[in-house]
């Protein structure tokens, strides 16, 4: 393994490998396992579960890290090709990710979207210009329409929990202020497809998945049996769920447009989920969402603070199935 | 033992055990001690001292950390229960605070006074909301009316200068431009009294301590065989004084006001501490701060730059006193 | 080797010494050099590659490090003496620094010029101030006229690269939109005149290096067998360059007068390096530049991305010049 850009990059055994991996290494730790190797990791955006699991998880398993931020201690880092930088970046990616990358044994990158052009963020234009510039195992901290740390985290969350193989995972769109990346609905949609569930994506009218990724998923369920389809009818699609999986997304009608998707939203505050969305789901159903969460805007507190609430153990399983991608990038298995 | 949020939560003789144990990792190094553990340290407030010395202990001790900035390559985390996440804060502190402990074996946090509402900071009501969501050994890095670690730090550093157990510990306000928080005041005047020393509480009317403190200090002393006073004449209480323990803090009649405050504090920028101060107290009279110090506003250059200023050694036992907390939460004594 | 302030600090023998220890470093690791060691890191400035090549360093050599960045997570640090200190610094470097170096083994730090006063700037006064307040091993991570690190990077480079001993070193300023310090051409011009070169420097009307820089880079000519000149004549300069070095700096007829600095180099936008420079240049000669550069402002992308480009090999050697400096300075040779 030299790199861990997207979940769709493996077969679904290999995925199934690396959660067994996961498994492993939270029952047998490894404190040597990495020693002397070095994790570079690089924010272009914030981060709180990704900066600190990662920093723990390779401490866990012997090795080290430094934290780049460009922008805060570091000076901005230009990504557009031939420009003339005569603007507020000090430098290039060009530079600055190859000369991070020759410091390090693995680098990881978070570049979200950029969230004025579709075509251009669906084609991660920003993430693969940074990633054909590293020679080392490079992982994808969250991209512009990405997270597979986080749907492998969310993988394991639903083995842990017992979760059917071919349950209802209903990816329900939730309100927040303003338009947020496509970057976790997009992996949590193409995951629970490729682990073989009945995916529901639940959104009211204007925040319809792009086609490329419901496509994406629709091959990931094809693989696994499973199924992908999508609703606004919102008590149809939680009706025997096994998953209510809670997200923020911007609208993909006015894509980029911050006044029309601000008009949109603004009728939406009713998507919180609230206690009465599980009223005719399974009776174990469970409420996922990435974290973070804005409580009473896109979750209730009666269903955060609820045992239905799967999101701390989601965060936890970040740390176990990052030491596994570290230790398959590093240990070379 | 499990926290180390307050010293008041010890016996004395815990306390002196934990000083030996200071000294003693001082003496004969551990390098292998907390090998494989890891510290998070969670920073809502800025910080020098305590950010670096506690990284270079648990690195002393063999282990790691990393290091969370809310606000600050992180997003901002809401505190306030059941509220309506509409704002600014992307995250609560209910589900932040116990993911970030469940990445780590012990975790540190600073949250300090908001400095509106006396009564609320003096229930110390956001830590203990934090502290309450946490399973693991956790550490009070500075909260509204708290700092066990400088604390400790200080009564290290008056045994390593020979002050007499019994000596008058003067605990004097001093200027600054602004209100800032009563937790090293409070913390100063409790340990001094509980290491059985005359305290007296030096301040000029309207900067009395609140009674809540005051009392919490004189239960310690009852214990120790210590005496806590206050006082506004400053020739009075400098006789004879073993330390003067300069600090800063916010008028207490008007709490939260921030005009009043300052119309208080503006008639007194001779509470600056100078050589003359020291005229009529004990020959080796040492002068104590907890840093950081404004010079000449708060305290001279002909003090600081003293043979009687003791503020580099407190600031070099929060060290080694740290160091002691760790290998006692962590190593499981 | 007590301090790495100034490579003027050192005989020619010794530079070489820490080059073949920075080859050896490289070629035969040791992870344990430096276990249980800990340096501590000041970036009163930003910082990429000195950041994470010295956490990286440290790291290779089994060490750890912790990071201060005043401002910023840190209250401002003041550096002036005797100031009342009534403004926005909460601390004086008096007393964070020592308290500081007392938490660490070594202790690297960066303060760039003020760029007001030039007689100031070259004295090093505030760089100075700080290293006389450290006991412990200290490294200069670039200072107002000085950056050792750098310019021990950048030997080691053309070492790499086979550039004769003797060949001709042009350090050419180039275009940026502001003014930039002087310590990467200063420290580049001294080191070249070390390595027994020909150093012509070349800039514009208005950029001439300070005469203290050209005698300090003289006197270490004269005691190597190298030359040191300077010209505006850019064709006669590039003809036969086996380095051109590209760098950006700040007028200095009028140090200091921001206004008087942009009337000169808004006319000198065509400072850029293009293929075109390297017409009469010797067949393999490189272009070495520190790095941040701005791409299409001070060096083209057609110099960057061509095989002529040494600049992340500059910067990755950072990383082993600074591990036999840290190895040096820790490790007691």
């Amino acid at each position: 393994m030299k790199r861990f850009l997207d979940l769709a990059d493996f077969e679904r055994d290999e995925v199934l490998a690396l959660l067994e991996l996961s498994r492993r290494l939270e029952k047998y730790p490894e404190p040597h396992a990495l020693a002397g190797k070095i994790l570079g990791l690089v924010f272009f955006n914030p981060s709180l579960r990704t900066l600190a699991s990662f920093q723990a998880g390779m401490a866990r398993l012997g090795g080290s890290s430094f934290v780049i931020t460009p922008g805060q201690g570091t000076w901005q880092l230009e990504t557009r090709p031939a420009v003339v930088m005569d603007g507020a970046a000090a430098e290039h990616v060009r530079e600055g990710i190859p000369v991070l990358a020759s410091y390090c044994d693995a680098l990881g990158i978070r570049a979200f979207a950029e969230g004025k052009d579709l075509p251009n963020d669906l084609a991660e234009t920003a993430f693969h210009a940074m990633a054909s510039l590293v020679d080392k195992p490079l992982i994808n901290l969250e991209s512009a329409v990405n997270h597979p740390c986080q749907a492998l985290a969310d993988w394991k969350t639903m083995d842990d929990l017992g979760v059917p193989r071919s349950g209802r995972f209903v990816l329900s769109w939730v309100y927040h202020p303003r338009a947020l990346p496509l970057a976790v609905p997009a992996a949590a949609a193409h995951m629970a497809a490729l682990r073989g569930m009945e995916v529901v994506v639940l959104r009211p009218d204007g925040f319809a998945l792009p086609p490329e990724i419901m496509e994406r998923a629709r091959r990931a369920a094809a693989s696994s049996g499973g199924s992908v389809r999508e609703t606004s009818e919102r008590e149809e699609a939680l009706a025997g769920a096994h998953i209510v999986y809670a997200k923020e997304w911007g609208a993909t009608t006015c894509y980029g447009d911050v006044e029309g998707d601000a008009r949109l939203r603004s009728a939406l505050t009713s998507w919180c989920v609230r206690s009465d969305w599980f009223a005719r789901a399974a009776a174990d159903c469970r409420l996922m969402h990435c974290l973070p969460v804005r409580r009473n805007t896109a979750v209730a507190d009666e269903v955060l603070d609820s045992p239905r609430s799967a999101v701390q153990r989601e965060a936890y399983n970040r740390l176990s199935v990052q030491m596994a991608v570290l230790y398959q990038l590093l240990k070379g298995l």
